[in-house]
Order: C-alpha cells, then structure tokens, then sequence
C-alpha cells in the first residue's frame, strides 16, 4: 500500500484516451497543431483571464525555466526554506537562471508571510556587492501539505509588488488546493498577482506534461526560445496538449484532486493530535509513537520518514488513485 | 500529403499499447520502476556492448545533454555546418555544456571526413586563447539523407581519438540509417568509436521519450544529474521506458525505418537524374523545376524548400506512417 | 626588435605618474572615490554626448560584458568571421552571454558590409528554433589593420537597427583608427550609432585598464552588476580612473596612437606593392618572399606569422613605444 | 579618520617601485614574460611545497575561479554562512561554476566545525535530486576577524577528504591570519589539506593583483582556460607577477600585515569587555553603547555598523597604513 507520493500514480482514463485520440500523424510539429492551438483559450476561460500556455515536460522544468524568465543571472529569488525549487531540484533553477541565487526564508507550516520576508531579509543590503532580488517563489499547496488562502497570496504578491519582485507559483499540487479551497482558480494564481504559474498535472492524473501559465504577456516570447533551447520543445507537442486539456475540461483535475484530499482527511482525521502540520490538500505529516514506524511498515504500509533522522516522523501522500481501501486500512492503524 | 516532416508522425501501434500497459501506479518514481530496470540490458543486447540508457525527452536535450557530458565549458565540439545541433536547437548545445564552441566544418553531402576536418581546423591554434576542441559530434543519417559507412564512421572515430576528442553521434534518424546499411547496430556506433549516441525514436513512431545510449561507464554519474537538473527526468519514467522497449523489441525500429526508407527509395527513382544527395535514409532532396513546385503544392503535396530563395530546391520526407499511397503518388508526379 | 603586437609596450609616462600620484589610501572603496567620479564628465566631453564610463581589467571582459548586456542567452551576435571576439577570446563571450552564438560574416579586409551581412545571414530563418540575433558586434580598427570610415559604421548601425539588433563596437585599437581618420571620436562610435564602446587603452600606452563606454543609459544598471558579478570591480578602482583619465586628458591617447601609425606607414612605404591588406592603424601585414621571414628573423626582428602554414605571410604590429630606430632598420630590410 | 575597510589602502612602497621597474616594453605577453617565470618558485619556497601561481585581478575572480575548478555545475561548496563569496560577491561562484549552489552553515565567531558540518548538513541527502557536495570553502582570516589554528584547519579538510570534498581557503586577509599564528604559510594552507588558495595581496598592500595558488597540478590546466575564458589574463601580465613578488619576498607582506595586526591590538585592547569577536586579524567588532556611534563619527571616525539594524554594533579595520595617531585616537576614544 503506497504512501510514497503522488508523483508515479497512474494516469487518469481521460488523460489516456486523449493520447489516443492524438495519435493519428499531425501535419504541424511542435506546438503548430490544432490540438495545443485550444489550450490558451481553454486555460484562460478557467482562470478567468487571457493567459499564455506553454506545455512542458516536468514540473522541474516548469519551475526552472519560470524563473529564468523572471529573474537575471545576478537576480535572486526568494523562497521558502524547503522549497521543491531549494532542496529537490538538483540546482536546476540556477541552471536556467544562469546562476541566480535562491534567498531562503524560514516560515511555519511551509508558509512565508510579509513579516517573514521582512525579517529574514533584513539583512540583505541590495547595493551591487550582493544578487539583486527580482522574483517571489510561493508554493501552492507547500511542501508541507498547507494551503494559501487567496488573501494570504494577495498579501505576499502585494507585498512583492510593492518591491519591484515578480511572482513565480509553484503549483505541482495547485489542484489539492485549489479542491480545497473551493474558490476560483483566478484567486489563486492570476487575480491575486501571479505572474506565471508551474501548473502540475503529472502528480494528479497527467502522463507526461506539465503547463506554465504565463499571464503577463510581456514575458512569452522569451519564454518561447527558453524552452525550446532547455529541450522541452518535442516534435509531437500535440501529446502535451492533449493531456491537459484532457485534464481541465470537464473539472478532471478537480475530480482527481478532491479523491485525493478526502483519502487524507480521513488519515488526519484518524491522526488527530499528532499531526505535524494542518491537513489541506493531500499530505499528512504524522508525529509517530516509537516504533510505530516498523509496525506499519510490517504490515505493509509504505511512506517516507520525515524530518531529522530518529525524529519519528512520517509522511503519507494520498494520490489520486490510491484505493480507498488501502486509506480505510492505514487510517484504521493509525487511529490504534 | 504530407512529406514535411517525419517529425510529428504518428506513434506507432506497439508503442501506444505499451503505454497503456504500464498504467497503472508505479511504486517507484523516476527511473526506478521494474521497466525502466530494463533498458540497459535491452539495449545492450541489441549493441553488443553493455551500455546505459537515459532516457530522455526530446532530441534536442538529448544532444546538448551528450555534449555536456563531454566538453567543458571552455571547450569546442567539430560538426558539420549544416549541423542540427548548430542550425535547428536555439543554442541548447551552448546552454547545457555552460558555453562551449560549436565549430564548423563543411562537407560534401553533409558528411565530415578526417581530411575535411583538417583543413577545416588548419587555422586553430589551441592555446590558451582559444576554445579547447574536446569532442566531435556526428550525425548519422546525415541533414542531407546520406549515411556513413562503418569504415567511414570508424575512421572518423579514430581521427578524433588521436586528437583526444571524445564522439558524440547524433542518431535521431539512426534506424533509418541502420536499415539502409544493414550491418549490426554496434558498427555505426559503440564498435565504431561512438562514446554517447542520441538515438532518436520519435520520428520513427515514438511518442516522448529519446534515449542516450553512453557506452563509456565513466560518463554515467555525471549525466544522470545533468538530467535531472535540466528537468529531463520524469517521475512517470515508466512511460518513457517502456516506450524505448517497444521500439526496440521485436525489432520494430527497424520495421518502421525500413518502411519510410522504401518510400523513399520509391520517390528517389521517380525523380532520378536531379537527386542533390544520394537517398540513402527517408530523405529525398529534389532540384525542382520552374514552376514545379508550385505544380506539387497544388495537387495537395506539403513540403519544405530548400536552399537558399529561389533555388527550387524541395526536400520529401517520409515516414514509417507515411500512406504508400501518397508516396506513390507524389512518385507519380515527380517522374512527370 | 619587437613587432609582434602592441600588446605588451610599456605604460606611458603619464600613465605612471597617474597611478603614483592615486597611492595614498582612499576612502571609498571600488568606483565611489573622487578620481573615478571624474570619467563620466571627461569622456562624455571628449565623445560629445554623455556617457557612463565602467572601468574593466582587460579586454576580452569588456568585450564580453558588453555582449552580455545586449543579448539574451539565446542571443546571437553577428561579427566577421576573424573579430577577436570569435578567435582569441577562448569562448568569453559565450561564458559572460550565458551561452549566445557568435554567427560568423565574412567580408574584405576584415570589414563587414550591409550587403554582406544579408547575404551571410541570408539561411538564417530566426524561428523558435534558432538563436536570435540581437547585436552586431564590430572592430575599429579591424583584425587586418583597416579602418571603417564614419559613414561605413553609420551605415552598418543603421543596418543593424532597422532589424533591431544593438550595436557593440570593439574598440582595441579606437585610437589608432581614430588618429587615423582625424574625425570626432563620436563619429565612429556614439554618433554612428554605437551602443556599446569597448574603449581599449593597454595596447595604447596603459597598465591595467581597458572601459566601457555605455551611450545608452538604460543598459548602464545591468552592466553594474555583471561587472561586480564577473571579478572586474577592484576595490582600487581608483588606479583604473587615473589611467584612463591620464589617456584621455591631454589628448595622450591620440599622441600615442599616432605615433604608432606613423611607424606601420614608414613600414607600409617599404613594403608597397606586397601588402596583404591596406595599412590604416598600426598593422602591417605583408606578403613576404621565400626565406624573407627566415632573414628578417636572424637580423633580430620579431613578429607573427600569418594566414596558412607556409603562406609566407607576416605581420607586424608598432605600438606607441616602438623606437623609430627599430622601424627604420625593419623598413629597409623589408625595402631590399 | 578611516576605519571603514583595509581594501582601499595605499599600495605599498614596494610595489609601487616593482610597477615602475616593470615598465619597459615586455617582449612576451600575457604570463610569458620573465617576472611572470619567477612566481612558482618565488611561492613554492615560501609555502614549502610545489605550486603553481595563477595571478588574477580581483578577490572575487580569484574565489570564483578556484570554485568553478572544483565542483561541476551541479555541485555544491559547503560555507559559513556569512562567508564573503555567499554574501558580498553578487553571485560570482553562482557565475563561474555554471550554477553551483552553495550551502550554508552557521558558525560561531565566524568559523566551521566538522561537528558543525555534520549538523548543518544532516538534512541533505545527495541524491540525483540534489546537488551534490564537492568542495569546502574556508576563510583565513575570517569575516569575523577570527582565525583558524593550523590544527582547526587540518581538522576540517580532513573532514572534506573523508567525503570526497575539495578544499578551497578564501585568504583576503591570510597574511593577516599567517602573521598572527606566526607559523609556518603551509600549515594553514597546502600542508594542512587545501587544494587552491585564493591569496589576497590587494588588501595588505597590494594594488591590483590577488593570486590564486594551485597545491593540486591536476587542477591547473582547466584553470588556465577558465582565467583566460573569464577576461583575468591581462596581456601585461608582468605588472601582476611584479606586485606580487614584491609583497612576497623580503616578507613585505608579514611587515604590513603586522601592522596592522598591531592596530586592531591597540583597539581591542581599548575596547575590552564589549568586544564581539576575539580580536585575531585586523578587524575589530565593538559593541558600542547607546549614542556612542554618533559620537564617533562626530569626532571624524569612519566606520561600518554592523549587525542588525539599531544593533550599535560596529566594525573597525586598521589597514597597513592606517596611521598609528588615528589608531591612537580611536583607542583613546573607545576607552572612555
């Protein structure tokens, strides 16, 4: 029973047959076809405003190359501390960058706040000495299965703003919080002054692609060579269009992402009290007892441990396409 | 009719089906699951050598990601002038090996030869003032359709192995190459001299996923965290993996390669007497006359010019989809 | 007898007694101290429209930086195939470009034309699949000695701006040519439609200290901290000032450079009817005799050989400091 | 009265004298002439092992160079966090190395700890999703002014060597340091474990050349190509070589380092009690009382606040030639 992640679940059946359905020989490679032709419109309808969408093939390549557009080689970009783009991205923003500097700020519940930013930044003097900070880097929902409410986004993107930072949105779970949340897609991401948005689909029901969403046009055609000189370009770009117009039309994504918050609100649910973090996508982060780890393990469980080594801590991701059986039978250990 | 490109085809049958196949949830993200555990005895079966497999996403990341592997950035690597990696990948070479040199070399036929590249190189130095040539990348079928023969790859190996330069071959349309020589994979390529071959699988009815074969061990390690770092590394892997497989089991690559090479045989003789190269691959290069091409484009056929403006230079391609019936009608027409 | 370049000559006098005289300890570090708060108002004087001056330590940096300030990553600048930039420079501007393409024109004389840039550029489509071009980059004087008259650069500017590319002169030898052409500096550089001025003074008589001189102001912020960013900010910036105000102040620079010229003369007289290449700076580059390189090297003078192996062709470089004894015996050795 | 930095100092009577002897035309460019023949010697007899001297032009070149020869792009440099390459370089090492990351750990006084490597980096797990630790970067003397006794030294490179790591020393002010053990140069350098020194000389004296000094041949021939690639390969390069024989023999360098050392003494001394650090270099961090830094400033004392803002933390520098009467003054001043 795999609590690992989310990151290899299955493809969802509507992903599947829309590759299918793409397979016959397409007279225009790349991005010429009439597939990938409908996916601004479609995106922009959904998110309430015109955007640009550029498939790309991993969310580690969304990020990257996001950022290398918002940012100059002598830029830096604030993040949280346990940032996806930090710890787990083999340094793969200050590649496209061309060596720009993440600038980390610590923050609860995988949460950055303006006051946050202020004091972790206090000492940042900005003079030509030091990187020149240019972009805000948020994660929606966070490393730690938290979720921004659409006025915390407001405040950070004002608060970037007011500074002269473009904002970057790590959304490889943007769905989980967007299920959770139950508010427009728009509140989170564009209207409240998100610059690009890493859209993920993989983690939720994709095969093979990713989406920025770029909503300030100023910054398309760079993105354009940036992504066919990084190799993200493929011939058969139709395969990409497909998959996530498969995912947005007809709420699949929400679908998908609802199934996964319900399996982990039944874990929260059973792990009440020793929870780590709030439950508001589809992580939960659980303070085992000794040797309940073993136990779990034993009887078949699989997850991550968490936090410093000894510390007893866990990690169980609900994906999609995890049986509602193997949730019931890991809720009902935990709640032992 | 479509004789643009091979490039957006359709994947073919076994492909699709192997997709379906591996569905459902992984365990094991990235490269870790039991068919991505394949892929190096596979492919090292089919070359007669042990070899590593990185599957990769387009052909443009598996060119520069080879490069990068071979030049540091103060290095040079020698192609041939009408390169893809120098004419059609946006500088991805110069991006992912940290600026390196392309230096060019013309050839008859766009084919390099060890006196070619001599005389092209008479005049670098080599000191400190100058870029450092490290590697030598090949093309095999060549931008022209042509195909080098073992002895002349090997050669060409050889020449660059005095000079202490590592070979790179850019394979994006190796099966077809490999169809037409009808020799044993490993003799265009790791028996050669061969230290990485981008093997191209998209244009011969893939669907997203290329392959780095790296037959030098020592090279390994510090590719995969390239990969990674430029966002080539999916966590679906499986679906990559399994593509490779089934393009390569039961020989099915060649079956596709030698379908579009029959077709263009077929329009190699239907236009004999005014060929620019040998057809020797699924690319035909044809000196139209006046008023030809548009005559073709009328009666439905698509296809680029070549050559500079007003040269009434076409080139054809076929694919392994490519209808015979097409073919044999634009055969039809061009032996008018 | 040294004629291989100008490149090593001594400092000139006034050079010395500029660095002696800014010995005594500053108070503001970098480019904050009084002698460098000097160079904007003396240069923009001489140049007849405002300009930033950047000091930068040699220059292959300030070629680069320049280049990098005026073309993205996935940029390409176009340069005769013999600049500098492209052959000397060991992939510089590569590195400090993040990894743009130097496509190559060749022309007479090491000049570029207009007509010749659109028939060297004319396979280059500049689709998503190529690298942009976004600057022409050209030398004054020329790597064979030549100079562009004002109206050449003008009419190359103009060129290069109705296509929207910016414009980077190098700048090496600009004394030479400009003691040559007996114009306003701002002719060939400002006024012409320059944006970027790669002023070189060590050839000429300095020490340590090549500038940049920037005539669009918008582009000044970026260079600051690529500057910084690239090691070319020493915190003595004070002795790059003095250096570069005792070329200017004074007229130096033209004293020096004439002086130079008028040696390549008095050898171009002596070497009528066998030069390569007009003599316009202080080049000299000549179509020697069978065993005239090996006699002019046993009577003790030095200088490069030239072209192919073999093509008995020389050059000979006079810098500022060259004694006139040594021209006068090279010049008739080369008269016999 | 000046106490903000020692990096804008006077050079030294010997140097100045070594650039005028080193004025007279140099037949060889670059590093070929004879001053530039005599540096390996010159330092390899004073550090007591073989080693080769690259001059550079600034601090920041010199670190970032010595880093991008050590780590790959995907690598990572483990550093106190307040180390000048992470804060005050604007992502030079970022620049240089294509992108490494650095990593940073927290330290007392200034300093590393093998126990403090372990714990700062307990979390990082060095997979291919991460980048990978490659090299330690030290600093002698540190940003504190505190200095690492050779055994200190020898402790944390031989914890680098046990993980693989290569060890870079940041030596702006290693004279500093070196006069202060009053031991031997190579046991706070080659003998105790480090790969390259970035030795400053422009601090304590110097005018516009730092050396890097290369303890490991292996790495010396990628570094020679990097420092030309990077615009740090002056073509009158005996100007360096001149500068920095003049520090090194004759013990110049320990001469001014004294003195300074001697000042920051005196100032400590006189601010005993509410000292930050220990007063190891020539650096003197003083935690003033309310008002106290108005006051001085009032009576003419330049210096830097330190610390957080509203901290009345300071930081005084005696540079070689700070006079004694204004060391004098400020002691008298802190003393009261």
């Amino acid at each position: 029973m795999n609590f690992l992640s989310d990151n290899a679940a299955s493809p969802c059946p509507e992903v599947l047959a829309a590759i299918m359905a793409a397979a016959p020989a397409g007279t225009r490679a790349y991005d010429g076809d009439d597939i990938s032709a409908r996916l601004d419109a479609a995106f922009g309808a959904v998110f309430g405003q015109p955007c640009t969408v550029l498939p790309v093939l991993t969310g580690t390549a969304a990020n990257a190359l996001a950022l290398a557009a918002l940012v100059p080689p002598y830029g830096a970009i604030v993040c949280h501390d346990e940032a996806h783009i930090h710890v787990d991205e083999c340094g793969a923003p200050e590649f496209f960058t061309g060596g720009a500097k993440l600038l980390l700020v610590p923050g609860a519940d995988g949460k950055l706040t303006p006051a946050g930013l202020d004091h972790g930044l206090a000492a940042h003097r900005g003079d030509v000495h030091q990187v020149q900070v240019r972009a805000l880097s948020l994660t929606q929902a966070t490393e730690c299965g938290t979720v921004y409410t659409p006025a915390e986004l407001a405040a950070l993107c004002g608060h970037a703003r007011q500074r002269g930072w473009r904002v970057h949105l790590d959304g490889a779970r943007f769905a989980n919080a967007l299920a959770r949340l139950n508010c427009h897609p728009g509140d989170i991401s564009c209207r409240a002054g998100v610059d690009i948005l890493s859209l993920g689909m993989i983690k939720n029901g994709g095969l093979l692609s990713e989406a920025l969403l770029v909503f300030d046009p100023a910054l398309v055609d760079d993105l354009r060579f940036r992504r066919k000189r990084a190799g993200q370009l493929p011939s058969k770009g139709r395969f990409q269009a497909a998959q996530l117009l498969a995912m947005i039309e007809g709420d699949v994504w929400l679908r998908n992402a609802r199934a996964a918050n319900a399996g982990a609100d039944a874990l929260a649910a059973a792990a009440a009290g020793r929870l780590l973090y709030p439950v508001e996508a589809n992580e939960v982060f659980v303070q085992l007892r000794p040797g309940e780890a073993e136990a779990l393990r034993a009887e078949g469980f699989q997850f991550y441990d968490w936090g410093a080594a000894g510390a007893d801590e866990a990690r169980f991701v609900v994906a999609w396409d995890t049986p509602p059986a193997h949730v019931a039978a890991l809720a009902a250990a935990l709640s032992r």
